[in-house]
């Protein structure tokens, strides 16, 4: 294989082969191809994008390249969802014990914050004792007997998409809808599906904003799923304000806690129960949506949820006393009201800012080898929409140190706007399948 | 400077600023900038383009990496000729003895051949003995003396475009005007020019063979020196054929000195002029082109040319008495004659398969490692148009072995078409200066 001739053939607009596809993240994955190839590539890739076959052929080639989940001889489905990343979204931590309360087995491998957005293991990790660095005999054992894990990307899964990704971050090659979708598929169809839901973020908080970018990543990520016996679905959730009230690692596991008490906001729970319906839908372990709501609501008041929750808690090394206690989460050490500077209509609460200030106050990353502090962090109970009173409390700050106090109230009062009107858009607008697309 | 935004902002459209440039090409060329990350620049840029900022100041880093040779003090102007490249150009050879004959210093640093182009290093050192790696202060007084130096580029001379140069050839990101001309540029106002002359091909075996991309990079080419004060100007010359009759290193030293004396073939002599007259004029060393092309003539009716060109082979180590002894020359071992399978008119003399051929005959290089047989190559005294009868002559072969000798036969009856009607295209098409273009 001449890699200068493949390069300045994707690079003029055509297709490479499957069979190249192949061999390129074979060689590349055993050093064969140095990064500088691959980088231009990639980049070739980021301008002429990869036709359907193209596509197939280097997601195949990225899960082949490392080792997988088994559950063929389990006696449920599998299912699990992926999130593009938004901030206050703690979702999955109340779906994986939900549905698996429903009798659907949900092996979750996620990632870590980066950037403005939040990430489950950080989330998790705030949990004193939580680990997420399970291997992959260990997930499914855990699967098998608890029906739930939460994990990170092991070694094992997929390493031609973590070695590419660590490329592309630093090469300027991320933003790329081919690449990104075959990043996410490599590594969820490793787990061993038998359906997947993507909830994929849009609006000013979320890594694709635009409408019309979120249709076309969860197209290719459908079709990805559909041609390799993975059913998918995808619903577009607005990340135009943060969901649920909490964003920040510890008041996160608090406010999910909450939300598997039956106490949770009703934006966050309305975005899970979505989620949850169509998982089921999925693996068909209901016969219609009324179904799927009725068994993951009583998942919550049977208290089963919580319960699975707490199992997976004990699995994993954690202390299960901050269900009952969460006090036992890690406590920021200064905590201080924001208050509304005058009469009016919360017009935004911009979750990009928040989602900067949360890194601001060390609770999120710069760069991947930062330390976080878990209880940094906010609690904003208002959404657009809203009337408010001057000197009415919009939020709290928690923080680590009188400085990171000031600075994050600085940064409330440029994400939370007050003027005349304003009102909360929808927050789940479309839901996409491979029969297509209804605007909801 | 964070690169990957740098990166994402040229990926994106957006001009990079020219302190962004400076920096960059200084951190690259200080390993403080990975490979991996200039080759997804690179891509970007073949995408994207550079505006004439962003590529002067490209062009001004590359050039400010290395050293330069100095000619300050000369009492000549000095000027020099770049040649796109092609099969059967030895004009270089001809026209720097000519040129400094008539009182114009030409430091002439040139190439070596790479795949179906020939290289006027490897031309030169099929003189025995003769030494093309002189260093900058050897090659001023060598010019100082003679009047003109051919060498290769030193590794002084623009560092950066060294190393890009051979990133560019691995990553598919040669093929962009904007960076072939900043590495060209880079170069030759390295050589302290008053005034510069392009030779740009077209036609099947130019490197460029559109018309339209050969004026776009000349037009590039000729902002660049104008705004550094090295005048320049291009003639857009006829690569759809061979230049001359003899391809092939040592062959092509040979008819250079048939030229020398007055025996050259009509088209090189044409473009050799042609280029002469126009480094006379831009350094001001004739009043108009008449008197240019008298100065030229008289420099090889009156010897001094040759004379010239014998100065340099014997100040650079090689063996002068090939001058009047061409048999001193390497001799190919096997020669044989090509004959025209039948009556009609010579439709084409294909230059890129002739190249092949040489390269398949060990004359030119596949990889830069690669030795070379100089002695390879072919006579071709027909042109497009020729009328030819069946079992005429119509060009030699010169091989180190019958196998070669039968490769390059089979070479030759897919380079020679025959048919019913042919012409010969012009040979000079274009005029381009800083004010304007003309037809010609």
């Amino acid at each position: 294989m001449v890699i200068p001739s493949l390069i300045q053939h994707k690079r003029d607009g055509h297709a490479l082969e499957p069979a190249e596809w192949g061999q390129l993240i074979r060689d590349y994955t055993e050093d064969r191809v140095p990064d500088y190839q691959m980088s231009a590539l990639l980049m070739a890739v980021v301008f002429r994008g990869l036709s359907p076959e193209e596509l197939s052929a280097l997601t195949d080639a990225m899960l082949a390249s490392g080792d997988r989940l088994h559950f063929e001889a389990l006696d449920r489905p599998v299912a699990d969802k992926h999130s593009t990343g938004g901030i206050g979204d703690k979702v999955s931590l109340l779906l994986a014990p939900m549905v698996a309360s429903c009798g659907v087995a949900v092996p979750m491998m996620s990632g870590r914050g980066l950037g403005h957005t939040g990430g489950t293991l950080d989330k998790l990790e705030s949990i004193p004792g939580f680990r997420t660095n399970l291997g992959l005999r260990e997930a499914e054992a855990q699967v098998q007997r608890i029906g739930c894990a939460m994990l990170g990307q092991t070694p094992e899964i997929a390493p031609a998409d973590k070695r590419l990704y660590a490329l592309r971050d630093v090469t300027g090659t991320v933003e790329s809808i081919p690449l990104i979708s075959a990043s996410i598929m490599s590594k969820k169809l490793a787990e061993g599906l038998n359906g997947l839901v993507l909830d994929v973020k849009t609006g000013s908080g979320a890594f694709m904003p635009e409408v019309s970018q979120a249709i076309e990543l969860a197209h290719t990520m459908i079709g990805l799923g559909r041609d390799r016996g993975c059913p998918t679905v995808a619903l577009l959730t607005a990340m135009d304000r943060p969901l649920g009230r909490s964003c920040g690692n510890a008041l996160e596991v608090e406010e999910s806690i909450q939300g598997l008490r039956g106490e949770g906001p009703e934006d966050l729970m309305a975005v899970t129960y979505a989620l949850g319906v169509e998982m089921l839908l999925l693996v068909g372990a209901a016969r219609d949506a009324a179904e799927a709501g009725q068994k993951l609501e009583h998942s919550i008041t049977s208290g089963r949820a919580l319960e699975t929750f707490g199992k997976m808690i004990q699995a994993q090394g954690g202390d299960v006393r901050v269900i009952d206690n969460p006090e036992r989460l890690p406590q920021a050490r200064e905590v201080e009201v924001f208050r509304a500077s005058r009469d009016g209509v919360v017009i935004r609460v911009e979750p990009r800012r928040i989602g900067q200030a949360i890194v601001e106050l060390g609770g999120g990353r710069r760069r991947v080898e930062d330390a976080i502090d878990p209880a940094a962090g906010f609690v904003i109970p208002v959404k657009p929409g809203d009337p408010v009173k001057e000197g009415e409390p919009l939020a709290s700050v928690f923080a680590g140190d009188r400085q990171g106090v000031e600075q994050a109230m600085r940064a409330l009062a440029e994400a939370i706007v007050i003027g005349r009107s304003g009102t909360l858009g929808p927050l789940i607008t479309h839901r996409i399948s491979a029969r297509g697309m209804e605007v909801l």
